[in-house]
């Protein structure tokens, strides 16, 4: 068997370690006779991993204690709806800023429920930038501001935190969480769908500050209601239990890495290194303001589009695969989150000047 | 490695063919040199397994060509709101039948939307019966009639399909599909959580007849839009990918195993040989009435409760777990679901023997 070095923007790869564990306890977990899949999610071998995962997952972000961790289903893009459902609290509008593709998403899907204020956009530089929040307009009236810590299609990602007084602060950070340390106090909600930097799809974490509990409006579906699945340890109904127990196998491997000072350490490391060498390359470009590039997705494109098909073509027989941009944008993108390997991206790298030097 | 005989209610036992199967492919699914979890589900290796696991459904279902069948998130309690949120259809009311615990989940859901006319209740009879169709109040203008032709916790299936005309009927199969051949015709819709019959919880089936779509009232969120879904072959956000995959390989089991009406046959059989033998025992009881005894739960009673601990405890010695009843009804539970082998049914017949004979 040949593993390959996997760029995709999600589902994506994940640790090799985790992999191997889940392939050994596939039909025996610990003794048990069973297969986690086969849990109840109510017996005492899967409550213990479910409460592990979280613990290690507190652990890894220091969740203060009057935050609620939620594990859901639905992605990212259940949570667009959940957001509004949950989080107007009578109020009639919300502010959302629009980064990108899926700004736009989140941003269509509130407009449902609530009056939607865009207080800035990056349309403007074609998404390529990120304003400075000197030139938002924010409402001191907003339910919450709603923003996108990494838009994996253009590849543009705040490093920074936007400061909302008593607004709660949302973040989608589906492409970012766990790539890096950061101050969860300093927002409201935070929503991640898994199969980026958590595990395989199908799992939503919602981590939710306790007073912003318990408003929900009518209509909300009762498993998207924070406070029901608060109130029962995410198990209002039966929860992804294997992507919950994989979930909680990488953040055991997360914390045997040294946790997410060491990840940002690595990932900064992984992610310059392939600005500089697109930079310093006359073949490759990456037209993203420097001050807000992704460290997670690496988009590039080549001087001449036609040779496209080759890059890919060459790149997957030598194990580097997914390496296709967005249809929206073609090109290429690397995604490079905390399970690629700096392996990896050298090796792309290798590929790259030899493509360079052979096509250039 | 010991594998028990795990009669959970869900998430259930699975076939250990599939669990072999997917340890097998864990770290490299067909020389891809990925797990399925890792691939994108935009890439043709999971579009091809995907597509696969569909045909596979419709081929053991034998479902129409006028009907979608959608691979969604959220289990069957995010059903319990797609429901009404797509079947509406502008009407201000719709029929239910409430035979027990999860009915009562899909009442409460629905009133949420609209006016519930409850058709018909098993109240009378402490949901031990159903009642017959005769007795039904249906209401000729609901939007649909919704039932659920199997109730986990009570024990009690319908053995029949209602007739509601022009009305369109819909089921929630969670505890039930796959377990025998169905008229899927005869439908508007039908449902179900993957985690007892079909695969690892974290995956939903919607099979959904296509002139029923297109009418989601504007608040549905957009992942449990099934019109959206449709046009999008479920991807209109990342699907459970590796659920589905997985899902797919309990089809190919099941196709195996010879088909629908080969399970049907086996089903049959488990149930009656332990009913039978619950019956002439006046150790053990089961209070359903026997015209709508499951075929997938089978809770029983012992003589004497303060056996139960003990009845637990000595089960568990020889294998056999997860047989607590539900909370709600105490005693015993055995879900004996498609992928329960007749030798775990045969060996808990003996215990249950062999320990009557002790403590009788």
């Amino acid at each position: 068997m040949t593993r390959v070095y996997n760029f995709s923007a999600g589902p994506a790869i994940l640790p090799e370690a985790v992999l191997q564990q889940a392939r050994e306890e596939m039909l025996d977990w610990r003794g048990s006779g069973m297969s986690v899949m086969e849990m109840s999610h109510r017996g005492k071998e899967f409550v213990s991993i479910a409460a592990e995962a979280e613990a290690d997952l507190r652990d890894l972000l220091a969740i203060p204690e009057n935050y609620k961790v939620l594990f859901l289903q639905g992605g990212a893009s259940a949570q667009f709806a959940a957001v509004p459902f949950n989080l107007l609290r009578g109020k009639t509008s919300a502010d959302y800023v629009n980064t990108g593709s899926w700004s736009k998403k989140a941003i269509s899907e509130a407009k449902k429920h609530a009056g939607v204020n865009v207080a800035a956009s990056g349309e403007a530089s074609n998404f390529m930038s990120i304003p400075a929040q000197s030139e938002w307009q924010l409402d001191p009236n907003a339910a919450y501001l709603h923003y996108t810590p990494n838009e994996t299609i253009s590849g543009v990602e705040f490093h920074w935190v936007p400061e909302t007084g008593d607004v709660p602060l949302v973040a989608d950070m589906s492409s970012t969480i766990l790539s890096r340390p950061i101050d969860v106090s300093r927002f409201g909600m935070i929503y991640a769908g898994a199969q980026k930097n958590i595990g395989p799809a199908g799992l939503t974490i919602v981590i939710v500050r306790e007073d912003l509990l318990g408003h929900a409006s009518p209509l909300t579906p009762s498993v998207l209601d924070y406070k029901v699945q608060a109130d029962a340890d995410s198990m209002s109904n039966t929860p992804p239990t294997y992507s919950w127990y994989l979930a909680g196998l990488v953040f055991k491997w997360l914390k045997e890495q040294g946790g997410l000072s060491a990840m940002a350490e690595l990932n900064k490391r992984k992610a310059e290194k392939l600005y500089r060498a697109i930079d310093e390359s006359s073949f490759y470009s990456n037209p993203v303001d420097p001050a807000c590039r992704s460290w997670m997705n690496v988009p590039f494109l080549l001087a001449d589009d036609a040779l496209n098909k080759t890059f890919l073509a060459e790149a997957q027989e030598v194990g580097l695969t997914t390496l296709a941009g967005h249809r929206s944008v073609g090109g290429m993108r690397a995604s490079i989150y905390n399970a690629m390997p700096e392996a990896g991206v050298d090796r792309l790298l290798a590929f790259m000047q030899e493509f360079e030097r052979r096509n250039g």
